[in-house]
């Protein structure tokens, strides 16, 4: 149903490089804060990812929720974590999240460490 | 600006007793489901009121914020805790947050525990 | 909580005045079109003010749910048809629906046919 | 444009059945109550399932239209009684809906009842 | 990763006739009012457009987008103007705009006066 | 209906300043760079600042809308402009608009060179 998630990969990447490229300094540098927002600090990463996964669901943005899902592989996040997370986003935002819940879901099956 | 917290709550309280007296079975049950969403699981209840506060944040509702705080404080959050997370809510759902950011700092001055 | 409902159609009636008194055509016919929306088509205007106000709930918008309500007490809604359309809403919108539920079930107090 | 209905279809059973089964007792609540709501009560199915498309509309959600699509097919929409809640779907949420309405109109062609 | 632009505008154009051809009055003003509000009037078309692209941006509509996109090439904008608008629209709608900002600058790539 | 403007724009400067004052370094630069996108760059600020209203317009967000009124009136917008730019967030965002557009009318009465 997805693109699969090398091509999500490499299409996000040589975007991002290219609209990098484009030399507006306010946009590089909300690309630099953007990075900086989940690194450690009074909260670790491996939490500031999952406010990422959870703020991505209910505003529905796909690519946004892969990319965090992607990174809470990367942290460690178990299996249960994020689905006990991704519970908060469908009961704050209702049964109109689910759909991308389900792209979720398969998208799951190539990230290691979460995989069913 | 705001009400005053304790106004707040009399009428979050009042108005909640009204909505479940009314009888309508599926509005009961997803009330109980709201409530259980932040109960212990693979996720304890601290980090999970974070999830909400974020998610409050993005959809900017000043009311489920309010509330999210209020639990937060009760769970033991630490200021700058619920700083870092308000900092990933700006990144990702931008200056549109902003207002609900002050509204919710606001606020802090009433609840123990996260006061300046 | 919320403006007494005179003043809030008060406010709504000058300012709608005001609004339309600026003369631009464009807003005017949109305007026009509004009104148009639900009176009887196809569908009749008691269901089409039950879709403004499951749409209102769930777009999150308080003055557009009162003005349906409203609406649709004019029109002989019951008060538990309303209850179970708003029950539709809840579980597609989510809990960040909830304290415009509060402020519409407190709206209803004033609003003939739709009273507890 | 979009994927075949019946790949949609597979899709979605597909994947809610991997949701249900990872045995998170709140989201299984939530999907019976998600089902629950449309249940005749004291509106009608057909009717509930208007009020899921207007949602799904100005909430911009294609895979929730396709769904209420497909059962207000099944529930005996007439084409034009769709239509009509489609422009009150157009009038509150404003042009950003027009392109989930022309999925939903390329969709039509293949549920029953709901051809042009 | 987006279908070809050429196929997006056939997607479009003919759907929009069969919704235009289906003869629901409200729903064919709306599309002429709306086809109106780029019009030259106090503010200028080009201008209008600039809004119309930044709107669907924070709104993240991506097909609002393309068709803002081709529109502005066509009345003269400049890539750089472009750019800028897009920053605003990132700090007002926050990251979550990115992946629709990405799917922008590869369209790009086909529009004619806006390419790199 | 809204408070004062002053009363606003006090409240608007004391939290602001609270939350500058927090010493989170991310939140601090998101300060900056919402600052500097609407300075003169490829376009305008008269024309960024029109960019601001429409999008604080089609998100719905009332406190964002009044400063970026306020902005406006000080950059020399001339209140046809302003309307005809509010035509396009109508269009764009539907009826759900309309009550911040009252709101923001009604602000206009403060507004030095907006004023009816």
């Amino acid at each position: 149903m997805a693109d699969r998630l090398e091509d999500f990969q490499k299409f996000r990447t040589d975007l991002n490089e290219e609209i990098l490229g484009c030399g507006h300094l306010g946009i590089n540098r909300f690309f630099a804060l953007d990075h900086q927002a989940y690194e450690p600090g009074p909260l670790g990463t491996k939490n500031k990812e999952l406010l990422g996964v959870v703020a991505s669901a209910v505003l529905r943005c796909d690519d946004c929720f892969t990319y965090h899902l992607v990174r809470g592989g990367e942290e460690g996040w178990k299996r249960e974590e994020l689905i006990d997370a991704l519970n908060v986003a469908l009961i704050v935002g209702g049964s109109t999240t689910i759909p991308h819940g389900r792209r979720a879901f398969d998208r799951l099956r190539d990230i290691g460490g979460l995989q069913p």
